[in-house]
């Protein structure tokens, strides 16, 4: 048995994600929030996971409840990380944030604690020097929806010891995650790295008016057999996470991109979350057999 | 109806495999090859396109005896010509062998037969000056095994009449494909404008020693529900298709991911076609359900 006490600091979509499976997996899973406020928000969110967990894994009302038992919140960084075997920051991708919670976890946790990253932009690279234990630290990343989509990545920093990946095979298991190895580091991980250019070449067709995004979405469904096309995925990822993406680069077609995105956003259009995107739900037009006909 | 009498000219993979679709759909398709041999190979090819067929649609002995019925060969250029509605050309991606067709083509044919090409590399603004009809040519582009990967783009040149374009999407449901509709000319069309940037992101993520393949693989599918992940495609459309794709590009990554897909070809690792490229065939590791967890 791998890590049984877990710390997930930080309970948004992600964080409250990870500690909701990790406590369905029977590890001790703690939510750390600054805020009451926060806390509460997390406790929100965990409810909707217990329904989505509910349905994927056909749990019983017993195993819901053992869940439940196993998911704690304190709002108290020192007693989150007392007796803690491994802590999971998920905090927001702000390095500040994420530096002043390294500090602090730093001067409060066991030295010997271990603390991964689940940052989607940041290496461990990036924030080693801040943890105070550059050898104890890697980065760990979950994708949304870790019921379903169930990848754990693992990826070590240069200074990570040679034997902490490993360890992270069996606990990704354990939580019902297929773990994947990582052998560099790498922006995006290997995700992110494939997806990202993906959906931006999916997106330059679209801006520069070349064919709809319903076309694009039927002709990547029919040529590979996929679920679902490129502007399904900005649906299911929300327009604003889309918008973020072509924002943050500097080139003019991102830019335009970027602008494309905000038009449909001011207009109401974020996708899954308000019912409406590029397509309507809850039945979107692509779920439809006819579609691909 | 549209087009009934479809001469293909070139019976290689995609045109043996558009013309046996237009005449297992009620088409006049007849394949036009320079030579005897080439049409050899092509009736052999159709053979194998014809079981594949059969399976996928269920097709009875009577519907197969009429496909072939409906499915003539000629080395005569003015015979393929004579009377065709429409001419689709599925030539080698060479500018001097298309050159010379639409030369010859435009000698021999009515001058209000229609033609298009199915290059995946070229636009019809490149080939259109060698037709003699640039308002009566476009570009329309199948995928390969197109009885399954049924998606028929189109995408008009800026000459190209502008009803044209509209007279392919009956035409394009009358032969069981789907019409995908490109509004401006565009460099691999909708699917490899999207393919190649994908494709490409893998691959780095394996020449550089970030992931295994099968990791690689592992993590799209399950994050994106696809059958299939990219190595997993290499495999499919053959390891010297992605070698050329990349020995195509001048760019340092490109090069070195092709002297590493090169290697593999001369260990005979091709893929489906020699059995073994990233998986082994006919039972490759991904289809196991297993490969997910």
């Amino acid at each position: 048995m791998s890590y049984q006490k877990v710390t997930v600091a930080g309970g948004g979509t992600l964080g409250s994600q990870i500690a909701y499976m990790a406590a369905f997996s029977g590890k001790d899973a703690i939510i750390w929030g600054r805020s009451e406020g926060s806390l509460d928000r997390a406790k929100a969110r965990v409810a909707r996971w217990e329904e989505a967990v509910k349905d994927y894994y056909e749990a019983s009302q017993e195993e819901l409840d053992a869940a439940q038992a196993h998911l704690t919140y304190t709002t108290s960084l020192e007693d989150a990380l007392s007796g803690a075997d491994l802590v999971i920051e998920a905090l927001p991708e702000n390095i500040e944030t994420k530096k002043d919670f390294y500090e602090e976890f730093d001067k409060l946790a066991d030295p010997e604690t271990i603390v991964v990253t689940n940052s989607s932009t940041m290496l461990a690279s990036d924030l080693a020097e801040f943890t105070g234990r550059a050898d104890k630290f890697l980065g760990y990343h979950f994708a949304n929806t870790i019921w379903r989509n169930n990848t754990a990545e693992i990826m070590a920093g240069p200074e990570t010891d040679a034997d902490l990946a490993e360890t992270f095979i069996d606990f990704s298991r354990e939580i019902k995650m297929v773990p994947i190895m990582v052998n560099k580091e790498q922006h995006g991980y290997i995700l992110n790295a494939m997806l990202v250019p993906f959906l931006g070449a999916a997106t330059e067709l679209w801006v520069k008016g070349v064919a709809e995004p319903q076309d694009i979405d039927k002709t990547w469904m029919i040529a590979t057999g996929s679920p679902m096309g490129p502007f399904a995925v900005y649906d299911t990822v929300g327009l604003n996470t889309a918008y973020e993406i072509h924002n943050g680069k500097s080139d003019e077609a991102s830019q335009y991109a970027a602008k494309k995105f905000k038009e449909r956003i001011d207009e109401g259009l974020l996708g899954v979350e308000t019912g409406k995107g590029f397509y309507t739900y809850p039945n979107p037009e692509y779920l439809d057999p006819e579609f691909l006909k």
